[in-house]
């Protein structure tokens, strides 16, 4: 132990620590100064930056023993309150540059650091600092926190006064529309949000920590598991096994297509007899500090006979393949598309047909918070299990068999959560925790590290597409045909549905009259497949929106003037037969039009041999909804203080805070309350019904039709006959209930045909993208200048929030397209080499263009937003390189050496 | 474990928390917040205060399952930062209302839910709110609390500014004399200050918790120790007894007088023989937490033969009594005191003749913080321990035998304390944890709750004094005689010397020609007999000052006029023969005799039969500095951003931080530095040098001179030939030393002789102390309305502190004479059960006039104060009870039913 005296946040403390700790675990383990975030624990991401004696650091990275005696410390802490935001606070708030909030007392403390050296900066000054100082953010594609530095400074300038920073509510009082901030904005941006690791810091004494024994092997059958040394270790309480699991001891992948030739009860939470991929966990250790647990964890010996790993489809498929889950073929669902006439004669007879072969890699989620997770039974005996479960009733489902607790004992909660994107669709976490909190039967608290966090949670699985189109001499795409092969991991769970997927978006967004085609789910012993936003699009567009552009090469069109020709018009339907639900493409093109011309003009003038320039387009769909009649469940009671609404839309950072808010205060309008009167309850399976999981961008449309409809119930109860409203008292008095179901059903849905046919969503998404890049011919490295999304995403909720869902998108496709990937288990294992990108990876020139067309089945004429800019902004980077360079990419990403191969090919 | 909601400082934040613990502990252990303190545990002393939903609720006394879901809760840190004090806050500062700070949260939080329901209160609504909602203080008198929230209202008001209410810096830069804040002040009112039980909160995982065994009993023989059930507990690393002691298990009391009959090692850390009072620890348990160690300590068996307890000093004495220490007697310590001539023959002949046997009860401290400690190896491999040690020097000494380590790796540190008023001169808490580190290898940590801090700590010996007064005709004392006995409790710890305070205070103040008497240190079963502000003065002035009174009654004088004949004037000699430094009582009378006259008229005025007023008045004295030649050092060093000094002025709350900087600060004027640039490094053995013991006011003095030592030398050195002064540079460059050892020895001083005769102390402090008093007469309850010291404390360091030091030290008095008291071990266990007094048992009316008559020995003139406002303001109350009612209490405190069987005795 060593004694130090610090000056943190103003004050002189006595510190006093272990030498060899990191100060970040000081401060937020000892000081429970929670708002230093670690994210990484490598200096990559800035969540913990901190300013000492004046100078930006990496907390996580600061041992204390190099920690001068005296220093200076400021964190977030240090800065504004809740009640009295630092102008740096206040503008993260009216930016939206909180999303998940993780990154954000990291950023903002940087941004301290920046204006204390610098007051006035440029844009590019702060874009440098962000980039130097590796300031990671996931969610806002960075130029929100840009725009709220450059505020911020002004307020410090003296310039603006806070007050006229400060958002305004419009004179009506109506919110909706608004850039109103999320409720959850003043405590992420001052570090008073607790997510699950600052949770864990809080529960009380007596709680266990746990560590995982994990494979460090792809595929093996398990010999034994010799846990006796661990169990001696310090500290320890119990070494869990299989053999410990109550249940089932699967998570089941809820199966619900006939033709699965799986059962979906592949998945151990524990394994028992083999080992399936790298990191499967074999025990788990419960100790009284992490550290103990971890340190028993590595004496756990599991003694195995490794079996060939699968680590791709096609060598999962090749025929000498042995059965990953023995009595499921590898290739374990298939399916179908036919749509139209037979497309071989229409390809025969077509004036021009073009076929490609696509590979969209395995991209890793890259979330700030690493997964983390803990459980405890409550005070009615219920096994509560809190995590960043993005589907608190789906996940109830998936893994109360395998536990082995009756389904009303389980209780899942959602921790505000640092990111999900997708990753959090998968209840690994929770039956972690689960499993250890019935073994010990006391509280237990699991938190990876960022190297399990990439490499123990699901990834976008890959998909490998060849396609071809047939046009007419107009370049009408007349037939489309083709498969898709899924590497799906060794884990079923929504393999399935992800498949499907290919089946809707390969090609979506053009009236094909006919279409053939299979998709296969393989399964391998790589990263099993998890949800990811936009979840099968950006597979499927790369290959749709990449083959159209390579048909408008070989027929000399200009590819935005043949996408103009192909979009939905009035009599196209969907690859899957459906009637889209709006036909925006045309007028979102005659928008970009000009400004798409004046791109390349810009290009052309600007290309040099060193840096070409170049400009792709692509455009972009997807369907609000699970598959089919998707239904959400939600309640809205009036009380004495207000309206309380409760639901389970979850939150991965997108804003299901603000979401909910914002329709449920434009529901409740006629009564005219203001928006702090409505309280939130949300996301305790113990406390709100189920409105479904947060994903496919399906929570503004179900459960916002849901709060709608209880919104309607509430006030129509309220309506007295001379149209003025009750209030609570006379309600009560009245005997009229004052809690309301809100229930809502996609009725008009239907799941797809084996031919993958049907009206899969009720509302749909449309986006056109451009990018604008420029190609260093000497490295092959390809940087976005700028983009611009034309979007229609039906009337807007909050503005803020989906401003802010469309640059962090967009980010995640600048990412997809060059950078990102999670292939090799050796190397691609921190954010720097998963090619998470940074602030300069990020155009500042960033347009976003609305058309707000209301929808019909939308809620107030709302679709969702969170998975369009990922749908295909990708592939209009990957043209928008061939427009440069005339290299064309098809097996993503386009990292500098591939461009650079391409380069030399071409001469 | 249940899960509630709720917003915490204007964040919403989830609360996971066993629903039996409290509000307090979910605060503190699970978020961090540790501004909210934990006092007595029970809801008397408000350091917990909190608001929740609106209202000042007591966090200690709340458990979370009462806490509503959703509830609003404010702590301290929900109000202003550091560097954003709220009014409250500021006004605390300014008004020095945090001494030891201990209180200041839960008093700050309780002003300001006085003030969100009435914003312009009254001093009395302000006394009231205090007084109902039992928001005590030990510190501060409450008077300068009041005027706190006075001026925080205004400013709330907006009839103040900020900068108005904050202290500003002289123009001549000078801060010797002004109101300049402590620096501690500002963390202290922000509950950022951390306290050892704040310290132990933020330790690293993996530190032991410990729970003492301790004796039920008040004396016996121990057969045998069973830790065997104890160890089998949950969470038990180690049940630790004597047989874990590596050393000589003794704490040393360092006997110095050889004529003790005493060796001083009578004390065990862990007792192995035999018990000697209650409380005594047997055995320490430590485990992974506090509950578990608590419910472990229980389980320990201690097989023992009960013995006779002696819980007074006459029953000790009695012929039959067994000896405590086998082989010394239980009177272990005799101190004669003889000045003049022979007392028999001058009482014969002495005009007037009184005689009074006065008892001065058993003191409890009271401190708001309970007792605390830990300890740990530091990364020399040095045992450090942190405690509230007010001697770290000292307890080094006393515990290293004990505990068998090499002095040089033994460390000791004081933590930032919240009050002890004398009680940690004892070195308990430091060897229990010293031992249990050795025993353990590991942090340990020990926290004492109330009941055991009151029943386990030090206590003030109470006197029985048998005093005769011979006077002249005119009132003049011609001779003192008379025995005094010390009820010492079971451990000589400094017994003889506080006998030996006796011979130096009984009769203080006026120049008596010939005395005689002896006092005996008795050692008894009753608790131990631990420092206290005035050590052995109160005792001593307690008769003195009394029986004054009986003499003027009985001479039919004035009390006032009949001092001021007697008190010393040049010629005169103190009790033990030494010249006074200072002959200020004349003018202070002069000064307060038109006061007290119309005090008396006023008393007369509006005393009725049923309420009773009168005037009371008495003189103190006290020495400061231990006895004899007490010397202190200090380092000065100039580093680049100014200059460090490094001391052990170990800070009870009295302020050691502004007394080091205010010294060091005048002392370095010619520099010209800014306060700010003075660094002080405290109360380390590690890291200062031995600046002697905070007790007996002796640090100002003492460690003041050796500052001005210091500051002296590193002037000198950087004086240059032309008059100005070398920069750091300079020195460097130069090679010329930056570091100097300031040191100062009291010469003049000499231990007192056999008779008690010598010159002890080079500084004296004087006052005059009259209590303006109201008796009920049909419940016998005195209440002080009015109080005014006059005092010569010399030239004032800062005068914030030394207001608040008399203020509080007075209180402390109007305590002693009225309410506090630990005799009875079943009932005095609660600050409300031994007395503590709240606001409105302390008048607001409260007057101090400033005699600055400068010290030759004292740095720049100054003295101590600390002691002086205890040594005898009870006697001025009790006078005023006999001035109002005729009933003279001679066994203090004067309880209601006292007073009542005096007025029923009267007729």
């Amino acid at each position: 132990m060593i004694k130090k005296t610090i000056n943190l946040n103003g004050v002189s403390k006595m510190l006093l620590a272990d030498p060899e700790s990191s100060l970040a675990e000081v401060i937020r383990e000892q000081f429970g100064l929670t708002g230093t975030k670690v994210g990484c624990g490598k200096g990559q991401c800035g969540a913990c930056s901190v300013i000492m004696n004046g100078k930006l650091v990496k907390s996580c990275m600061t041992k204390i023993k190099r920690v001068q005696d005296g220093a200076y410390v400021t964190t977030i802490e240090g800065f504004g309150t809740p009640t009295d935001l630092h102008p740096l606070q206040l503008a993260w708030v009216v930016h939206g540059g909180a999303q998940c909030g993780f990154c954000s007392p990291g950023f903002i403390v940087s941004a301290k650091a920046l204006l204390d050296e610098n007051i006035n900066p440029t844009r590019d000054q702060v874009r440098d600092w962000f980039h130097k100082n590796r300031n990671a953010c996931r969610c806002t594609g960075y130029k929100p926190l840009v725009d709220a530095v450059m505020d911020a400074a002004k307020v410090l300038r003296g310039e603006m006064t806070k007050t006229e920073l400060a958002f305004k509510l419009p004179e009506d009082g109506r919110i909706w529309g608004t850039n109103y901030p999320r409720p959850t904005a003043i405590a992420k941006v001052t570090g008073t949000i607790d997510y699950g690791a600052d949770l864990i810091a809080k529960m009380p004494a007596g709680t266990l920590h746990l560590a995982l024994a994990q494979a460090k092997v792809s595929h093996a059958k398990i010999l034994s598991i010799d846990t006796s040394e661990a169990e001696k270790m310090p500290g320890v309480e119990k070494v869990i096994t299989h053999k410990d699991v109550k249940g089932k001891n699967r998570i089941t992948g809820l199966i619900t297509f006939p033709t699965n030739k799986g059962d979906g009860w592949d998945r151990p939470i524990l394994c028992d007899e083999k080992v399936f991929q790298f990191g499967d966990a074999i025990a788990i250790v419960a100790a009284d500090t992490e550290a103990h647990a971890r340190a028993a964890a590595d004496k756990v010996k599991v003694n195995l006979e490794q079996l060939p790993a699968y680590m791709s489809a096609p060598a999962a498929m090749a025929d000498d393949a042995i059965e990953i889950h023995p009595g499921t073929p590898n290739v374990y669902y298939e399916q179908k598309r036919a749509k139209g006439a037979d497309t071989g004669p229409v390809m025969k007879s077509a004036a021009s047909v073009v076929e490609g072969e696509y590979y969209l890699q395995r991209q890793p989620h890259l979330t700030m918070e690493p997964d983390v997770g803990f459980a405890y039974f409550d005070e009615d005996g219920c096994l509560t299990i809190h995590s960043k479960s993005i589907g608190i009733y789906l996940h109830h489902a998936m893994i109360c068999p395998g536990l082995g607790i009756e389904p009303e004992k389980l209780r899942l909660v959602q921790n505000p959560a640092g990111g999900t994107f997708g990753y959090k669709f998968s209840p690994t976490m929770e039956a972690l925790v689960g499993v250890a909190a019935m073994a010990t039967n006391k509280p237990v608290a699991l938190k990876y590290d960022y190297y399990q966090h990439i490499t123990y949670t699901g990834k976008r699985s890959p998909f490998f597409v060849n396609l071809k189109y047939g046009a007419d001499k107009d370049g009408k795409i007349v037939a489309m045909e083709g498969d898709w092969i899924v590497d799906h991991g060794p884990y079923s769970e929504f393999g399935d549905l992800l498949t499907v997927r290919g089946a809707q978006f390969i090609g979506a967004g053009y009236g094909i009259p006919n279409i053939r085609g299979v998709g296969k789910t393989v399964c391998t012993n790589h990263a099993w497949g998890s949800a990811f936003r936009a979840y099968g699009s950006p597979q499927s567009f790369f290959a749709s929106e990449s083959l159209m552009d390579e048909l408008a090469a070989k027929m000399g069109k200009d590819p935005l003037e043949l996408r103009y020709l192909n979009v939905y018009r009035p009599g196209d339907t969907t690859p899957t037969g459906q009637t889209p639900d709006g036909y925006s493409f045309p007028e979102m093109i005659d928008k970009l039009r000009p400004m798409y011309k004046e791109a390349l003009e810009l290009a052309k003038k600007e290309s040099t041999p060193e840096l070409k320039k170049g400009v792709g387009v692509s455009i972009g769909i997807y369907g609000c909804g699970l598959d089919g009649p998707d239904s959400s469940e939600v309640w809205v009671e009036l009380t004495p203080d207000g309206v309380t609404l409760s639901s389970s839309w979850e939150d991965h950072g997108q804003g299901a805070d603000i979401g909910a808010l914002g329709t449920c205060h434009e529901g409740l309008r006629p009564l005219g309350i203001s928006p702090d009167k409505i309280k939130l309850v949300m996301n305790d399976t113990a406390l709100v019904p189920n409105s479904g999981p947060s994903g496919g961008s399906r929570q503004q449309v179900m459960t916002g039709n849901a709060i709608k409809v209880g919104c309607e119930m509430l006030v129509n109860a309220m309506r007295k006959s001379d149209g003025t409203f009750r209030t609570y008292d006379e309600m009560k008095a009245e005997n009229i209930p004052l809690k309301y179901s809100g229930k809502w059903t996609a009725s008009m849905c239907t799941p797809c045909d084996e031919n993958g046919q049907g009206n899969p969503f009720p509302v749909y998404m449309y986006g056109v993208f451009m990018a604008q890049v420029a190609v260093d011919t000497k490295t092959g490295k390809t940087k976005v200048e700028n983009f611009t999304v034309m979007a229609d995403i039906g009337k807007i909720n909050n503005k803020l929030a989906v401003d802010g869902q469309i640059y962090g998108g967009v980010a995640q496709g600048i990412g997809l397209a060059l950078s990102e990937d999670f292939e090799d288990l050796s190397k691609h294992t921190s954010l720097v080499d998963c090619g998470l990108p940074y602030t300069k990876d990020i155009p500042d020139n960033f347009k976003i263009i609305y058309f707000e067309n209301p929808r019909e089945h939308g809620p107030f004429g709302a679709a969702g937003v969170g998975e369009l800019p990922l749908t295909s902004p990708h592939a209009a980077v990957i043209n928008g390189i061939y427009n440069a360079t005339g290299v064309r990419i098809r097996q993503a990403p386009a990292l500098p050496e591939k461009v650079l191969a391409g380069l030399k090919a071409l001469g």
